[in-house]
């Protein structure tokens, strides 16, 4: 069982001004927690070793860039060992974003993100359903989604 | 309708690095697009004012902050009028990270992270089921994640 | 038992030429079965007293009026008996074209047209789900309608 | 993506009143409309160049053709894949009226019309489910069909 | 525990041949079974005594009667207690002709004969879903009924 | 479409008669509807011929034979195209008395009665699922049965 | 997060055995395993002040009791929040031997012995039926149960 | 049909109390219910041979052996006459501690222990996933287990 490196109150409070922005000066950061820019910068490097920040990633809009419809699709595989398989084939098409292998009545539950309905519809019946292994999906069309976050340190 | 603003190649080639690493520096983009760093100072300028690119954030890994337990609920209300409050109220939950309302045969549908099975039962029986107008909860625990990144831009 | 007008051969073939273009000329309906105008207009004329021709109308293309969304939502009541107020009530939503009382797990089945992903969300969240008796709704999203075609007289 | 005529409130009111009668004489709209029978003309010819009239066509009323059953039958498919061949198979059983591609967890949904139930099941048994990738139908019987119209325009 | 009378193989000859045809004459069983005609009547009054013989009643042919719609109804209660007093509603409904307490996902799953489709409407809108314990119905109709026997004896 | 036989008032107090207890004399009947004997006669021929009577049984209480679970099972086929096939099949096992092609979301719906829960196991595991066309099976149990009766004439 | 006692080898083999008869003597046990019966003593003590042994009971076989149905019962409750109270009710009615909070489409589950079927329908309509919170229960019938035993340490 | 030993009073408070404790010496027993320590021998023997008492074992906390996950999976087979072999096959999975042959609408339902989410991961995709005649599986996680007892003698 891997070591999980505790954070303190401190790591917290700077983990939380960098996911809200990652470009904050360490100056900044340090004038706002009352420490030096040289603890910001060592606390920043040892979550980094420990895996906890993976890095610094611009974040977009994907409605801005055209991406209109996003939905959740429930898979079900015509023989359950065939999931390795076919996760390797889902990861081929750019606009399944996420995938889940999930308890209850799905074999895979995988997140799409679309152009439009007549996208969302050439990738299911081209793409998805095209899989040999994939016996039937069920589509939930996300109509809005009025949370989106992530967790707290 | 509003208006989309219509990004070019270079627009993508510079999304793309950047939603890889949001710290690469201009110049490097600048030398690596064969471009003067004022055109990617100009281009992300613009995406930035189109919302295209709406920040600058650390990515964590959540399991690393012992968050060991990812999981999607599926909420059915008591009446499907109680969407509205509901989600005021689940808002105010940490554990919470998404919610969207979707069609299919969840009013709305939920992730939660949580540290433990004991962190989830409790999330669930204290916060969730606790909501006056929620009738009842499906959850569906994430085994495994194989796939998780964003559009293409 | 109401009594059936049995049509023949010649009220089939002068129903199917007017399902195809209601304003074709009898004279030509004429020349083509081998008939009189006459004997066209009789039989039209004992079709519509029958009821079985009950109007002329255009028809329209209603994704060149902009609905781009067509869905199909399963209707589920919080009390079984509330089927002719709720029915009374869908019928004042516009976006509302067709419903349906059938057997199956829904208690009432609907058509919707709406003009957007948007506009679908505004009509489920502001107008459905704000009936009193509604207590749940899945909606079935049409990607694609290949076959849209009446009866064979 | 095409460009959509914008209708404005004449064409909106000629469309209304030739959905409820395609026969009214253009005098008479103009009449109604105080407008020239010229503008009448105009206007119907560019909504027919648009593609938003698409035609004219006598209503009829399937039940005093004898048929008596209505259904929607939603289809699962052996494999997601074989869809659109499936169509094409039953593009050929005249009983089809309706044929749709949705979301949700039925591969295709269909609307049937039979002249009884002794007719559905020989449509069931014999047609629909003789067809090889089909694998199993769920079948809705409509008893009241309390809302049957058009989009308004 | 009550004691069960074991039936011997002439007291099952005697009973399939009388739920072939009640009015066989006992001599002609007698004759049929190499015995003496007042053994037949002695084994019948015996499993009438037994209880295993509860009648004698005339078939009826239920369409020959214009019953032409036979379906099975899930009921799904309000409240699960409510079960002793919604059947003693049922009851009064004479078309409905058998109930059973099941395990499975319906309260109650009842068995309706109508008239016709418009006359199960009638029954399921007028009577069924106006019981206020009702919460929602899920109507099976019998297209055909290919095997109706009894236990052998 | 065949002629149905209006029985009339005189018609349905015979039936109901018989239906209670076929083996009630006809002069008994006579004295009791203030009719001949030989009317009583005559009218109970009518409806032989008719196929409204279609024979007469003696009634037998399954419990009391040692059947002590009755069950309802739907059956799934691994194609729909294998129903007439596997109507064939079943019919050879005595347990299962009644089979119905349904609407809604099984292949075939069929009433089995067993002696006990160990009889039912045996006839689900070596003979209804042995079956090569039946891809899965769901079982209700019958636990209380408090309405059998059939259809008033 | 407490403290786990890691266990070796020997006290594995000392659990498997006594987890097969608890009263194998404990010299018995260090022949077979070639330590001294004072070691057999020590670890014992430890894995009961770990809290990993908790007790020793006979087993009954419950279908030699009479128990001859043993079923798991899907409840779903009228209000997700109604769970703690419900529990404490059902922990009241000595036939529900068993009782988890599941993920999945069920509020609770629970597994219960009863007599037979009309035991098991008394408990259903007159004890689990009659709780307040509890809207619906679906029952699956054991007729089998072909594994059952502990982990392995 | 086997006969059943049916234990009166005194074999009900002894198996009572060698169900809460296996190790109580019979003379405390006898003290207790005011009979001789023979009398104890006698009964106790009597119920072992009458296959009411089939062992005696200690009892373990698997939460303390590291098992954390205890979870109840719904298995749908490819055909449903694979039953008895597939049996065979979890019996090798010695995660595997309970099968059920159930009524309802899984083939098989299990019950499986697991020291952790990753460890149940891989018993589902390496293990029971990849048994060739299972379509698909339904996992319940339990988050918790309020009642946990046997049924009373």
């Amino acid at each position: 069982m891997q070591e999980i490196y505790q954070i303190d109150n401190l790591d917290r409070d700077i983990l939380n001004a960098l996911m809200e922005n990652a470009r904050t000066p360490y100056a900044e950061l340090a004038k706002r927690f009352a420490v030096s820019a040289g603890t910001i910068h060592v606390r920043v490097e040892k979550m980094k070793q420990a895996g906890i920040i993976t890095g610094t990633k611009v974040q977009i809009d994907s409605k801005k860039l055209g991406y209109d419809v996003c939905c959740f699709i429930g898979v079900n595989l015509r023989h359950a060992r065939d999931y390795p398989e076919t996760i390797k084939q889902l990861t081929e098409f750019e606009e399944v974003v996420e995938a889940y292998y999930t308890t209850g009545n799905y074999s895979i539950f995988i997140k799409v993100m679309a152009r439009s309905i007549e996208h969302l519809q050439d990738v299911l019946i081209n793409k998805i359903q095209a899989v040999e292994a994939i016996q039937s999906t069920e589509t939930l069309i996300s109509l809005q989604a009025p949370i989106q976050r992530t967790v707290m340190p």
